[in-house]
């Protein structure tokens, strides 16, 4: 099946305890495509300046990502985001947001795009997620993710797009700010009472959380010994999991939920160990596929696998 | 197998967003205790004062648990500690400890305490543990539970007791600040490089990671509803997992390490459902079984159990 993201699209300095970059290719568009290429067909809807040059296109097209949708605004520049994180890497500091072409943006979805089989509307405004929601009514699966900013500053708009999505992610925090409710339980439960018909809760170091209405599953995450640097890891979570569900024929069932979180746990688990795309850019199927085994391992209480 | 345990024994006040409690039964001893009589014949040894009454032996043993060992200090008052939880669980304040006959306490254990098979070691002054360790010679396993007071008050003494003791029980944030290391997987192989086998990081309301030379095991935590009372849900999960391994008959091996994890897991699930001990109190051994079932069910990436 085909997969259609509509996200950001940038350029990151980013620096961490274990090093620094002054510019590289990064945005949740980005690292959710290059993790679902994997798995699917990727479209990528999203727009950049005339600074996004052949290096950038490069790296998305040798992963087979489609890049016909990214629109090339003249005279304009490219996303930019710079942040800090901590020696406890859970604690993130911005530094600069500069939106530039983004501050414009008003996705246009070409048919390609709008045919696709699934939608995944990365962290944007919420208005812009639900009219691309609206181009796009005959998705198979439309999924969501979001952050505090919009919980604050637009939660009514943001409650009429999660009403229209079928899988939502979040972090645990925001799941939290969201519903007011103090278990993730009661706050995946009232969400789910909003339309989507599945939560997944991002807990970062901690693994990941789904909530449907067959019931429970969570994961650990992977037990790295070196974190380098965690931008764009919900992303590449997300786009293992929407990715691996486009890789499957028929309905989304259960089962196929579990194993779509679990590719979705893999590829963050990699996108995190360098810096923004540099390791997911290098990655193999088979390097995909051991680690897959290795969560199975290391969550089996009884009869661990081979 | 016979296992020993050696803690506090409190009263506790306490209050959370959901209630609250002026004077109930408490202690790391106490919860470990409770936790642990479902699989294994456990012994206290913990001072109290003339304020522990019939009503508080009571409790211990109506679950089983031997109290010879607990000594009883005429004209003493029994350790007293008063704390809030904020909405968020995961931050509590501590507003009185009033040590009392815990001030002055030097465990002498009997010589059945001795000769147990197992013994845990909960969050007391680490020269106070080493020197119960060294009145134990012969135990097979001997685990620990520690907090951030000691790592920051008595460094050297904690690293020298963790030297001698099989199993680490520590919370995450416990780890990285006694190892001054940034992810997991290096702080746990850089304390079983100071003696322990095994070490089990504690995670709340996260669940809690395995690591051994055998590799890695993770379990996210019970999605309860409501929590209520997260006080002694570490103790009641080292029960849980000591318990269990005091049920098993030959040496400890890494399966039986991760059923041993599942059931401390089950155990401090319970603990949080009420205030104290009153929900572990009227636990039934199939309640046990039941959600250990649960948490097989919710891990499961691929053959979910019926």
């Amino acid at each position: 099946m085909s997969l259609t993201v509509v996200g950001s699209i940038a350029f990151d300095a980013v620096k961490t305890p274990f090093g620094e970059r002054e510019r590289m290719l990064g945005g949740s568009a980005v690292h959710f495509a290059l993790a679902a290429s994997f798995f699917s067909e990727v479209r990528v809807v999203g727009p950049v300046g005339d600074d996004f040059g052949d290096a950038e296109y490069a790296v998305l097209r040798e992963r087979g990502v489609n890049t016909d949708d990214i629109e090339r605004v003249a005279g304009g520049k490219t996303f930019f985001w710079k942040g800090e994180y901590e020696w406890n890497l859970n604690i993130r500091h911005t530094h600069v947001t500069q939106l530039n072409v983004f501050g414009e943006f008003e996705p246009k979805l070409s048919n390609a795009s709008k045919a696709a089989d699934l939608l995944f509307l990365a962290n944007i405004q919420p208005d812009l997620q639900r009219r691309v929601r609206e181009q796009c009514p005959d998705v198979k699966l439309a999924g969501l993710d979001s952050m505090n900013l919009w919980i604050e500053t637009a939660r009514d708009s943001l409650v009429q797009t999660i009403a229209g999505v079928d899988l939502l992610f979040m972090n645990d925090d925001e799941v939290r700010m969201l519903t007011q409710q103090p278990t993730l339980a009661r706050a995946a439960r009232e969400i789910m009472a909003m339309g989507p018909r599945t939560v997944v809760v991002k807990q970062g170091e901690y693994g990941a959380a789904l909530f449907d209405e067959e019931g429970f599953f969570a994961l650990p995450a992977y037990p790295l010994e070196a974190v380098i640097d965690p931008t764009g890891a919900g992303d590449s979570f997300a786009g293992g999991f929407l990715g691996y569900l486009g890789s499957q024929d028929g309905e989304v069932d259960h089962a196929g939920l579990r194993r779509a979180m679990t590719y979705g746990s893999v590829l963050a688990s990699f996108n995190v160990e360098e810096f923004g795309v540099e390791r997911v850019q290098r990655l193999t199927r088979e390097e995909v596929e051991d680690r897959y085994a290795d969560f199975r391992r290391m969550t089996a209480i009884e009869g661990v696998p081979a």
